[in-house]
């Protein structure tokens, strides 16, 4: 019975775009994040209200109603003719994608939101990086990493085919799983200073049938400084969004692991740096550009480097032909040098 | 020096979508809201960063660097030659509007994400209506309803040409500000349950011109069952967002609400219902339809009526020519119907 009044219908719907949809898929796959839901869905596969019910342990009637709900938000479907089966929508992907946006902004950097007066009233506090939640952010950057990151980086790599691939910062090492995939000869070192990631990382490797070809090595950046021994025999060293964190406090430390990056790599290797830089003017990463910047200057108290201090920084630890390559992922630059 | 790599970078991009701006705006305008500054901004009127400090109560060179940061996402741009001051980009509007949708969703009713888990595992638990901020609820859904809640209302309404217009719950009245400016005959009385409220539509009032023509009740629309006097005299009254609080706890007394309405408008008089209707199915409305319906259901503990169920009490409480609009606002419906 509904009619359309023919007013301003259309400028107002337009209005609006796409912010409800975007906001709703946030705030169900956040939701779905504390059931424990979402990663289960996530696998595309299909599975029943009690099947999901029994794996994150609550009642089944809650759960039921849940899958409803996202499944008239159609971000699952009913899989075949029983009501209590269901499996994502083909694009659900692109709608977790999405999601990682809105979660990392609004919700894993919430504390700068809300603490906003503080950091601005006195200019001498700390950097309040601690005050996030490190799995919040870990999970809304791996749904706003999982297009738009490291594709980039994995075809350049692919096309070097490195005997041996080093990651720094490597988490779930998912880059270099997918490198060993596509290089059957490659062997790859990923170095991680979370004790979980490197678990998760060795778990997945073993199920992509590539554990034999991938160390694991528990440590930080900064202890590269160091000892760079992890980095022996490698062709190709990938670093991504760890070196600014060394920055400003720390960069005595991430010039001497640059120039051990250098000394490590065999002539010919690649250096191959994946990192955010501040303030892009350009239509497209303007508006997350600016909050990424803002939340790592104002509150992380991080100096983030542009494109032609990369190039000058790179050029400094004596590497040659460096080039810069756009990154789907706003703001993201990857950057690739050689020995 | 930046080069595009040509393998999926536009699909890759094409995929984020407005996310990340999107995401972005929300949580500067979520942030300039706790400085004080998103309504200085919003006036349009162009103002340097030392009034804002000084309006705000903040040190000038962080109000400097935010809006630095506000200039550089487009949400704010310079005015004039100096490079301190600076108004709101002509569609400001929109960026609001949009982001509204997202502090609503994402954190206006966090506690319902956060909760889910205790909310799913004990169907027994009460409305957690109070969980939330209501200063955060107000906020977001200002921002969100400035382009969708109202206009089909105000069209209505206005070619209705009342004598007298009632609005129960009626906010800061600007519904019914709008009208008298529209129409310099016509009283109104605006009836609101929250004293700032009704202070904020006083003066609001008064400084639209239309004080005089105004009276403002501070009073629950659940008081209209027992003492319809508000009424007398009413040829419109619109009820927004308001009959839902009451279901299904308190049916009866939005049922006799209902009747009284009918009473007391003048004969061929029009009561105007905007709401919420649950679980729509279109491509445009389902997901956020979804995500309200399932807040309201599951945590907030309302029944949402379907658009046949408010055709029916409709009908049921006397009226006639019962009809329904579509509004661009997701998931909302304008009710329409004749004494």
């Amino acid at each position: 019975m509904a009619r359309k009044v023919d007013h301003n219908f259309a400028d107002e719907c337009a209005a609006a775009g796409d912010a409800p949809r975007i906001a709703a898929a946030a705030a169900f796959l956040e939701m779905g994040d504390r059931l424990g839901i979402t990663p289960l869905i996530a696998t595309g596969e299909v599975v029943t209200t009690a099947e999901l019910a029994a794996a994150v342990d609550l009642p089944e009637a809650g759960v039921r109603t849940y899958c409803e709900a996202l499944e008239s938000a159609a971000i699952i479907e009913r899989a075949g003719p029983a009501d209590d089966a269901f499996r994502a929508v083909p694009d659900f992907d692109v709608i977790q994608h999405q999601a990682g946006f809105v979660s990392w902004t609004m919700n894993a950097n919430r504390p700068f939101i809300e603490g906003a007066r503080e950091f601005l009233s006195d200019p001498g506090l700390a950097s309040g990086i601690d005050l996030r939640d490190g799995r919040e952010v870990a999970v809304s950057s791996q749904w706003m990493g999982s297009k738009g990151f490291y594709p980039a980086a994995l075809a350049a790599i692919i096309d070097a085919k490195p005997a041996v691939a080093v990651d720094l910062g490597a988490g779930t090492c998912r880059l270099l799983i997918e490198i060993m995939q596509s290089l059957p000869d490659t062997k790859a070192v990923g170095l991680d200073l979370d004790p979980g990631a490197c678990q998760a990382a060795r778990d997945a490797a073993d199920l992509a049938g590539v554990g034999h070809r991938l160390t694991v090595v528990e440590r930080s950046i900064q202890s590269i400084a160091a000892d760079p021994s992890p980095l022996n025999g490698a062709e190709v060293i990938h670093a991504g969004f760890v070196f600014h964190d060394m920055l400003p406090g720390e960069e005595d430390v991430a010039d001497q692991v640059l120039a051990n990056c250098r000394e490590a790599l065999a002539p010919g290797g690649m250096m191959a740096i994946t990192e955010a830089v501040p303030y892009l003017r350009n239509d497209r990463e303007r508006r997350f550009s600016a909050i990424v910047s803002y939340y790592h200057r104002q509150f992380m108290k991080r100096r983030l480097l542009t494109e032609d201090e990369w190039r000058d920084k790179l050029v400094d630890a004596g590497f040659s032909n460096v080039s810069s390559v756009e990154l789907a992922f706003p703001t993201g630059r990857l950057f690739l040098a050689r020995k």
